[in-house]
């Protein structure tokens, strides 16, 4: 305003500015990285919990496409799926696929640090990655439904967890991995492009499903052996004729929670949310999530109708999956009218698998080959074509001579992205095919069929009806079990009875329980 | 510390120290706008995440709620609803509701660009918006179960989330609209006051279910012919009387996520969680949606217990949906204690109307009207008596003399609030009755009484107790169906075949198949 | 670059200078302010979002659990609790819990202000706060289940959530409660420790579960007068042995909801998820509580298969929430190797506490005891050990001689909690059992065997099976509800019915409705 008075500024002064300038300077850098790092954590958290929770999904679309006989068993397997690969994942899983690796190439093929997290401390990241695993090995259990030993089902699900699916997203997406390297030519350059997993996750399980269902066999009475027409109509058979009410609203509440849970699965792979502009990729990877689901439901539905006359509800839900599997690959970089393409591409797809399998007569209760091997591998197909960097920009641009997307990139991504299908399919296959010949070898694989026959839960439903030695498989020497109750009671129980006994008397000696009739002492 | 020596500047380091200065005001601008976007953009998603899982609340209320015969229908319209709803919002429902407005007038009334998101980036806001309409459109699914077309619940589906809703929101909550500008007086200004859609969504929802159940007809044998005392407790009903424990249990389970979802359709709606304070009114608008479902929930149970001397559970639940409905308007803007008076205000409200419905015998299932116009209207009303710009504190603030809100002003802000609900509700009625009385005339308003009477599910379990021919509606000329399929199987089929066959051939041709017996060959 | 020329600068551009480095810095505090303000009020919301979805989870456990005849009984119930519960700690709970303390020592013990939430506006810790609170009243139900007059359970649910429940809290999480107080001495300096309430939540829940369990006696059947090993084994009990499919289905989707829920009771606690590196402890969190349940599911499921030969689903399930419970009170703190102690003695708390139940004969449906009680007084024990400050670090220091943990402080710890325990205990017992022998006195608590035998449902399904001068306890008397009802509709009915004639004549008048069939007027 004034002219002010001419003063000579200390030097003091001047160094005292400059100084805090640097502080405000570091201040906002801490605020920055706070900010970050608590956003980051907090959406990675949030969004693994919604997709913990497609464990409850998962388990009620199958238990509810299941005959009511197996349905306890679908449950538990379900549920210790979330138990057996938090273990697996901390323990080993972890290491294999985000550990740091050595010098050596075998750090393309795997991690090599971190075992049971030692030295980690990234854990919002961790507890993502979990989740994304535990998804990986529930998958398979629809394929195997009804007829696998829980032995085969414990031991998949841990090899899954902490073995297969972590090398390969260790290629997939750990900087170090191969894929994730890809090719550097001249003129192009690859990197394996599966934003959410359809390939990484959903086509690496449904691999392992083709294989466990092909090398289980069909459930007994699943395929007529001679009518072919009528084999898909079988009664009792949930998918693709119901005839429990009940069941059918399971599956239905459990396709409703994947849906639900498919938007934090894609919508949560934002990387890192507080970066700029980040925020928008999250509602665009849950918008287009949704998009695919709902043109590839709606292209099924019309197709079914169209051939067979019936508006179907299940087989809707499970193409409406599909979709959404096919999105994971690209829902973060394409644009809404590419689910057009990607959603009823993928409704296509899996009506065609389905078809395959029918006529391959390998029985796959609830579809998850043709969910997640058919919709992942057209995800990764997909996204080469109609994300920006595919090759429909390609060759729009190159047409309309624009310097945008250069055609031939375009098509050596899809080339790339082909080769790791490839590679996935390979590797799960290589991977699992051993274990369960192993099991097969050893008898462990799947049930006896007078066990299938009668249903699964016998052996945990304890009904006078079925008598207790025919239980079987594992359970069938009712002896044995008594003998074994017996020698338990001997050994630990008597440890346990003593303290039990001890904590009654002291608790409770002269406070006479409400239902004892004389005898308060506990033999 | 020490006096310093004393220096000149150079005229560089001034300006650097300037320049640092701005830099920094700099920084910390792009900091503040970089939190605030994903912030709000997570928030939005995450909020819109469990709103989309209302999909399934509703689902299973009305699962729960309707016969069995019935369920799969009802449970795959609310599927399709997601999908439909995702489609008609993104090609024209945004663009009518929030895309950009020309100079005219017509700016006051619809939306004019945007449609299929075109240049659209705010996709936060759009993922948002879209699980509101989806909202909308499916609470109309209740009023018209158990009697109404596939094809009219896919009309009038997409009629609601790509225009009718649209465009009553872009009259309420978008700037350019009449009811948001409100009335401009020389005292008294206003504008339409609905936090979350009391009015916009559940009104304008809860009017359509009005008129879709009244043209609909009640189900047969709803009510009965001369003995009015009876009518309400035919069996087989669902409201208010259930014989299927399952299915009660159902309605349960979707009550629950109701209420959970409600949770973040109220407290979702602050627009700007990041701004300063708004993380404060996410959490009152929770815990006055809470409120007010609570005191609806045990104003209706007092006096359901007094007249009939029982404990409703599902009137309870939907007494308390109403409640969450009434405190959408103003759960971001009033104190605990005035849910009180709104949540008992929806209590009553529920019983009354439900009352009314029994009188004139219009029969809707899911008491659809009564929660959502009933509840949408309180809503809206209570908002102008309690809130904190309300009557109440008008009054008040006039007998003590204190200089807070004007009691003219709160006076014309519940009469504009009165007009913009007789707009909703005739709007509603204009753009809805034309099409359901052209659905009437084509004949496909409502199934008819023979498959009602079987049920709508049975053309889709393709039971053998019940003769294809018998299917009727649509699906009921069985030769036509199998000369369709036929045709189908030639033409695409044709082609699709000769892939499958090619795919087999190649990839199994020496993999003989767990299932075939003796024939490798797909025929 | 260039040397610059020298300048005078004017003290108007020093004090400039200055003044815009304070405005900076004040722009950074504010935003500082307000990032960790929204995002902790965001954080709290969503995650008392997904505990609230809790009430969901107790339901279905609950409804899934006991016989089909109580199922809407036990379903009401919880959806009660979260209406008395908001009712409850809103007007009174909170203020008990976290309201301004006087000067008096009286502050040690309960708060004493802030009723009504009166000049209180941290919404988002109220609304976490009161999610617990139901969580506290509501795992009572389970151990009442099927025999507990509706009176007593609104009673004890408002006593839990309005007071017993916030006056605990007071103690160990208030600044002001004598628990986190805790001991100064010269070596050592104790605090009760315990997270996310392993102690004031479920060890308080638990021990009024036994004593309500106990002093409400077993259900009619539940154990054998003479042949004590057959006792558990009684039909139509759903734990352990169960008939009903659906039932089991509920009770897994129950617990399913329930893990879910548990992340984010256990992930939510974390006071100010905005503060530098608590984004990471919010995952911790959650993974140890996930690695709690697993260890503990798989430990109980081992030890059942090992003595019964069966893999049980719902026993297992209620392991991994005992599991759970047992990791709220030190899952913030404690390395992801620590779980396995904690879960594992988890699990065998959990096996032993059935155990002592089933020999004292204290019927407890849903082992709402040993689930809750057992996990909770097991977690605020095992915090001690194996936390970061537990004694198996101090032991380790001291034998290795590094600096850490002091043995003595460690042990001192261990025994304040062990003193904290005994008082929520005995605070717990002390503040029900007066309530309990009350409502017994006036013969309010148990309902008569007529009626349990007969299965609480049936006066509201009003089944015509069922003569309804037999529906009994409060119902039976059925001129006498009549009576009521009559009376009902000459006062407020007679309001009513003017309101609705009124409003159907002006509406209706001229437009028949569609089910009337010859008179329009509304008697």
């Amino acid at each position: 305003m004034d002219t002010g008075n001419l003063v000579l500024p200390s030097s003091d002064l001047l160094r005292n500015y400059s100084e805090r300038i640097s502080q405000l300077d570091q201040r906002i850098e801490d605020l920055k990285t706070d900010f970050r790092e608590s956003s980051d954590a907090f959406f990675m958290c949030s969004m693994a919990l919604v997709i913990f929770f497609m464990q409850c999904g998962f388990a009620f679309l199958e238990a509810g496409a299941v005959r009511s006989k197996n349905t306890t068993n679908i449950l538990i397997k379900n549920l210790l799926d979330s138990c057996i690969a938090i273990i697996g994942y901390w323990a080993i899983g972890w290491a294999l696929a985000y550990g740091a690796v050595g010098n050596s190439s075998l750090g393309l093929f795997f991690g090599q640090s971190e075992f049971f997290l030692a030295s980690m401390e990234d854990y919002p990241r961790f507890f993502f990655q979990y989740v994304f695993a535990a998804t990986a090995s529930t998958i398979v259990s629809g394929a195997v439904a009804e007829r696998c030993e829980f032995v085969t089902y414990i031991t998949y699900c841990t090899a899954i967890s902490a073995f297969v699916y972590p090398i390969v997203t260790h290629w997939g997406w750990s900087d170090d991995g191969w894929m994730k390297k890809g090719f550097q030519g001249e003129s192009v350059t690859t990197s394996y492009v599966d934003f959410a997993g359809s390939g990484l996750v959903h086509l690496c399980a449904g691999t392992i499903s083709f294989i466990a269902a092909y090398m289980l066999g069909p459930r007994i009475g699943r395929f007529s052996e001679n009518r072919e027409e009528e084999s898909p109509e079988i009664r009792g058979h949930s998918v693709p004729v119901k005839t429990e009410k009940e069941s059918f609203q399971f599956a239905a509440l459990g396709g409703f929670i994947l849906m639900f849970g498919f938007l934090a699965f894609n919508g949560g792979s934002v990387p890192d949310v507080a970066a700029h502009g980040e925020g928008k990729i999250v509602a665009l990877a849950m918008i287009n999530t949704i998009l695919c689901g709902a043109f590839a439901a709606i292209t099924y539905l019309i197709i079914h109708y169209k051939t067979k006359g019936k508006w179907t509800l299940l087989l809707t839900i499970n193409a409406c999956l599909t979709g959404m599997v096919s999105a994971c690959a690209g829902c973060n970089n394409m644009m809404p009218w590419a689910c057009a393409f990607t959603g009823i591409g993928a409704g296509l797809m899996y009506y065609t698998l389905c078809k395959v399998m029918l006529r391959l007569k390998i029985d796959d209760p609830l579809d998850a080959f043709a969910v997640h091997a058919g919709g992942g591998f057209w995800g990764i197909f997909a996204v080469c074509i109609v994300s920006r960097q595919g090759i429909a920009y390609g060759i729009v641009d190159s047409i309309s001579g624009s310097d945008g997307v250069s055609v031939s990139q375009s098509f050596a991504q899809l080339g790339w992205n082909m080769v790791c299908a490839l590679a996935i399919v390979l590797w799960s296959s290589i991977s699992m095919i051993p274990l369960f010949v192993f099991l097969k070898k050893i008898n462990k694989f799947r049930v006896p069929a007078e066990i299938e026959l009668k249903g699964l839960d016998i052996h945990k439903h304890g009904e006078a009806a079925y008598p207790l030695h025919a239980y079987g498989h594992g359970w069938d020497d009712y002896e044995k079990i008594k003998e074994r109750q017996r020698k338990i009671s001997r050994d630990a129980e008597g440890f346990l009875k003593l303290v039990i006994n001890t904590i009654a008397r002291v608790a409770f000696y002269r406070f006479p329980s409400a239902a004892s009739l004389g005898s308060s002492s506990i033999p």
